[in-house]
């Protein structure tokens, strides 16, 4: 006996975000089948409308509702761009409250394998950026993986015609962790970062 | 620094879905993102149709589509009946391609902690087939749990007056454990329940 064609329609597309496969998408969608129809269509609308509501900041990148909280706001330090590879990261750095300076969003990392790269205007907007602002240091807060390495190198070198430090961020124990569970590589990193106590 | 509105409103209705919290929330609603405009509009779309496009059976209140795929058959057998609380469960039992009878779905176990419960006309409806159809049998295929255990018993009660067998499915190991992990209640469950090898 096969599932109803709309309750197929509905697993697939449940199946296209990140992280959920047949068994959770499948969840979903009998889920959705005791919701009310104002329910339904809200979640519908909701999905739809989301090119509608939500923009780009032209200069960062960062997402926006109307003007940047970043380009637009005199308070923060334009000599420190801090490059990171998607928009939730921004959010993510924001809630350290310890960056004041601005944001260049990517888009994307390096990942040949997954014939992935950053979009050529991003890193020519970086260049531009750089130039305009007066930039002193970027902060390349990339993921410490393959990808996060070859993006960072290939920003370093496409970075080196220009009068600014390139910076990475530390690598180290996280917060809270047990040194049993830690494998060797982040704690030969540690070891090597270690400072005066 | 908040999220814009229409990415909390996003994350919101992702919340809504079973076992999906504030982070799964979040990455769903940021990967949508980077979704072309169509994709975002079948998404919407597919989840807007659902109650358009499936239907009830009126007399098992089974999916279909067009026409039920159990009580429209002659083949199946309808003196007996599989009781099960959602639809989903139809089709699990479906594949394994062991049951030739009738279904009744309940829609909902009886919780009053969570203040759930079956429709009295699920109930009444399944009197009414209990009669109309001549049924021998009532496979209550519930869950064991509490409230599996809670609706298993109300209806046993329920069906008492008709000339009717209750059976519930067998409790044991699950193919492929091992004895190691299996708590000492399915394990006594499993022990009364042997059988002559």
């Amino acid at each position: 006996m096969h599932y109803p064609d709309h309750l197929l329609k509905l697993i697939d597309v449940f199946k296209k975000l990140p992280g959920v496969g047949s068994k959770s998408a499948e969840r979903f969608a009998f889920h959705l089948l005791d919701w009310p129809e104002g329910k339904l269509r809200e979640m519908g609308n909701t999905i739809e409308n989301t090119k509608l509501f939500l923009n780009y900041c032209t200069e960062c990148n960062c997402l926006i509702e109307q003007g940047c909280t970043f380009c637009d706001n005199p308070d923060r330090n334009c000599s420190v761009v801090c490059v990171v590879a998607s928009h939730k990261d921004v959010f993510s750095i924001e809630q350290t409250h310890e960056f004041r300076g601005l944001y260049h969003v990517l888009g994307s990392l390096l990942s040949p394998l997954q014939g992935l790269s950053p979009a050529p205007q991003a890193i020519e907007k970086l260049k531009e950026r750089v130039l305009k602002l007066g930039v002193k240091e970027i902060i390349l807060a990339l993921d410490s993986t393959l990808e996060g390495d070859a993006t960072a190198l290939f920003l370093k070198k496409e970075l080196e015609e220009f009068n600014v430090v390139a910076s990475r961020l530390a690598l180290g124990l996280p917060m809270g962790s047990s040194l049993d569970f830690i494998d060797g590589g982040t704690l030969a990193r540690a070891l090597a970062g270690r400072h005066i106590y």
